[in-house]
């Protein structure tokens, strides 16, 4: 059995929990997170901490912290030698971050990785397919409908804005919809709100709608989808076409391909790899012949 | 650079010399068919020998060859230190060449890659990261409409038949109706020959439509496709929808996939390997940061 500590207990820990009680191969070690004390009720069966150091026997962390904690964080438990598995998303600073903690699980034993989710993480693996077997032509990830953390955030942080959603709305090659809803605070202009979001950069290049509502929270959904899409030549063989879809719940997924990666963590060398560079077969339990003869 | 031998000259065998002259790093060593004096016109500015220890310096052989002379082949040429890629595609025999091969290609610090084609192959990879982000749920693969070579062959043997062709039309949820067009010899009774297309172990267990046309060659045609589905659950949650279609030319993904393979190949520990036992990224040529930062 496989030891876990879920370090983070927000969305994404909650969901990396359901995951670990599902998996056969693996027990939770323990759960660390800043305030150890008030307990929710449907953690009393297991060990929280506030401090890794709490816990024993860890054989992999899945770091379910903010994105922006995640390199400090996975700094850390890799110096203990604990293995790690992180959900870093933002994806201009994933090859910097895999290059800064490789020799930091080289040196202390320990496999870390990183952008284990569904993009960056399996999507990932998809593009990484579809371009080793249509190796020249063009993919669009299109997303959505789901909301986009990142672009909620920005409006959020709007003087004046109580609360907001933004929601990526697919329009096909690699192009979006933003649709806005706020929440203003007491009076406040509603058109001084809307002309700085349609300003901010992560809005200014996309079509945006800004919508007012009263209660933003009534609007919330997990649901979240990808549309991926590629045309491409095989050898010299023109018009291949492929496509990738999910509509799924964004936590639970996230969390699962993590709970998989941890598992994949055990078999690999030491080092810091991102989900293209860790063959498929070792995110399964059970043996490479029965997943061979079922699967293959 | 690569060097490539292509073994056999069928579809397969020039579709993967369409792919390994498309590739940037790789070269042709030579093709290896049993005729090398009657050389096809398209092949004059290459090496063409009738046994593989006319060629010099091959780093990979592509087994192009019928499936089921692909262990032979498969045996000597791993005997000689030569590595291999095949598109073996019966199912339910690939572990098992697996098993056979392992201890040869190890012995013979040689590795070889099965069932590298598109189904065994990229689905299988499709399939194994679906189990592994939704562990619980069903997957339907669904084919086509493409050309069934096992159908077709199986209704060619039947006495009267002059050609026939067996296509594979999707139904959903992994039942598939079968379009026979069959071509009879003059004199014979057409409806002896339903009754036995019908009775045949290959179409007994599936709707099955046959017609009498007067040029099955007229019919052929190389596409085909997939729709690969799975609906399941990831940690606790259920509902999960994942879907991969394609339409593509069916030799030329072959062909495709066989030489990201060959690529692969030089990357790996001596050994036999399926495609989901691979790092997706060793598929791709160019370094792995310039990789990572394009698609992950």
């Amino acid at each position: 059995m496989l030891n876990i500590a879920i370090i983070g207990y927000g969305n994404i820990g909650k969901a990396a929990l359901d995951a670990v009680l599902s998996a056969p191969d693996m027990q939770l070690a323990g759960i660390v997170r800043r305030n150890a004390v008030n307990i929710p009720a449907e953690l009393a069966a297991y060990k929280v901490v506030d401090n890794i150091d709490k816990l024993s026997h860890v054989d992999v962390a899945l770091l379910c912290t903010p994105t922006r904690e995640v390199p400090r964080y996975a700094a850390e438990m890799l110096s203990k030698g604990i293995s790690t598995v992180d959900s870093f998303d933002i994806h201009t600073q994933i090859a910097d971050l895999r290059s800064t903690l490789m020799p930091l699980a080289r040196q202390h034993n320990a496999v870390s990785i990183i952008s284990a989710g569904w993009d960056p993480g399996s999507d990932s693996v998809v593009r990484c397919l579809l371009e080793a077997i249509a190796p020249k032509g063009i993919t669009y990830t299109n997303f959505g409908p789901g909301r986009s953390m990142g672009h909620s955030v920005a409006v959020r942080a709007i003087d004046g804005v109580e609360d907001a959603l933004s929601v990526t709305i697919p329009l096909g090659t690699g192009i979006h919809r933003r649709m806005v809803y706020v929440q203003a605070k007491q009076g406040y202009d509603h058109a001084l709100i809307e002309k700085t979001i349609l300003e901010d950069d992560y809005f200014r290049h996309d079509e945006t709608h800004v919508q007012f509502v009263d209660n933003v929270d009534a609007l919330n959904d997990t649901g979240h989808g990808v549309n991926l899409v590629r045309k491409g030549v095989s050898g010299k063989t023109h018009n291949q076409h492929f496509e990738f879809n999910m509509s799924i719940n964004n936590p639970a997924l996230t969390g699962q391909v993590m709970v998989a990666c941890a598992r994949a963590a055990k078999s690999l060398q030491p080092g810091a790899y991102t989900m293209i560079e860790i063959p498929p077969i070792a995110l399964l339990p059970g043996s490479a012949e029965d997943n061979i003869r079922k699967l293959v």
